[in-house]
């Protein structure tokens, strides 16, 4: 697992002495894990003799991920919100094991936009509207584990205070959707609204929308991403089986 | 490798004991090769006891896949389509290596039709459109050990012939596209177009279009889809890198 977590979207292939530098292991022991770990089929290794995680780890951790089950169920949502707005439309799941929000599915804004999330990336729950809007709905025991860690500063460098946090979540849970203006990236505006299990009220997800501030009807946003909040809502709890657990109780992480 | 495609979309929580039995390693094998996977986090334990691939699995692979970034530079192509289409749309990559098409994204109708891919799943590549019309651009070598193996049935139970596949494929690379009516489903027609990096001409992908036949105005979406292919073979020629080499080289299937 480490030697395929030190494959990323910047840095799809490496040698073995890249994955030997980026993980601390000996020369020996990577090159006995990776040699492993491409006879099982699970790296690849490319004609020019890098390494890549293959085809076959993808085909298989995506055709039974309960990830992609989600991701399918929320696609019409996102793709009529794309349709609508030209913003980047993302949807994300809460790791309140890690105190992460990992990023499920974006569609790109029409027009250049800097956005710091990556597909299939996590950023900290605290920093961000997703985030955020997950954790006012995600109960006590998160949101303390967080306001008595120690919080990392925004991106912005704008530190980060517990007081300001809870404030914050309280704003959210009473409006029902998160909302922040030049938060992580000063000409931006992003909104967040919780999706849920109806059967047991748990937060599964949050839609978001970001947008350049100043090319963003924040009415019309707000209208039309709280409704399909409610629709994508509804959607969880009809697909929502008892034994299926939440995904996002990812132990492992 | 094994223990993880033991999970599939309809089974995608085993007990050790199923997985022993999927496999035909023996219990106190799989048992050591379960724990080790789960402590390294590439299988998660849930609370009921039941096995499943991780969370961290689905983003390690998915963060740096090629096929993701495929999928994204393909997604604006397919939304049009299906903006534009309440037919099933799909999007898939050949596998000359194994002779199979792997399904990458799909955009479900907007009535009801039976659909025989699923997400992130195989189909041999010589019975049905996206295959074969990978295939036909594909180079003689494929060709030549599809047409000197055993041709698997349709699913139709219709006997597949090579002189058929031979002749099915002369006339996709002289029309240019792939065209089966009730080939694997009765009542349905399905068309595919080839996408290539047009650098060194190679095909990369196939953008698909599954209909049920009485719903379908073939010219209408005939005419589209060739575009939309054209679309997306200019996106992939610019995004295509020589150092890159073309993800269907997957010599590890």
């Amino acid at each position: 697992m480490r030697i395929l977590e030190c494959f990323d979207a910047d840095t799809p292939r490496l040698t073995a002495s890249q994955i030997a530098e980026s993980t601390g292991l000996s020369r020996s022991t990577t090159h006995r894990l990776v040699t492993e770990m491409t006879s099982v089929g699970m790296l690849q290794r490319l004609d020019d003799g890098n390494l890549t995680v293959s085809v076959r780890s993808w085909e298989t951790s995506v055709r039974c991920s309960p990830l992609e089950q989600l991701r399918e169920l929320a696609k019409p949502v996102l793709e009529g919100l794309h349709r609508r707005f030209n913003h980047h439309i993302c949807l994300a799941v809460p790791d309140f094991d890690s105190l992460s929000v990992l990023y499920l599915e974006h569609y790109d804004a029409t027009y250049p936009l800097r956005i710091l999330s990556r597909h299939a990336s996590r950023l900290s729950i605290h920093n961000n509207s997703a985030g955020l809007t997950m954790l006012a709905f995600g109960g006590e025991k998160a949101v303390n584990r967080v306001l008595n860690g120690s919080l990392p500063a925004r991106v912005t460098g704008e530190p980060m205070d517990p007081s300001r946090v809870r404030a914050d979540l309280l704003q959210i849970r009473q409006q029902g959707y998160g909302h922040i203006v030049g938060g992580m990236v000063t000409e931006n505006t992003s909104f967040a609204v919780p999706c849920f299990d109806l059967t047991d009220g748990s937060v599964q997800c949050s839609l978001g929308l970001v947008a350049r501030t100043d090319q963003c009807d924040h009415d019309e946003v707000l209208t039309t991403l709280i409704s399909a909040g409610r629709t994508l809502s509804r959607a969880l709890t009809e697909a929502s089986t008892p034994e299926v657990p939440p995904i996002f109780l990812d132990k492992s992480a």
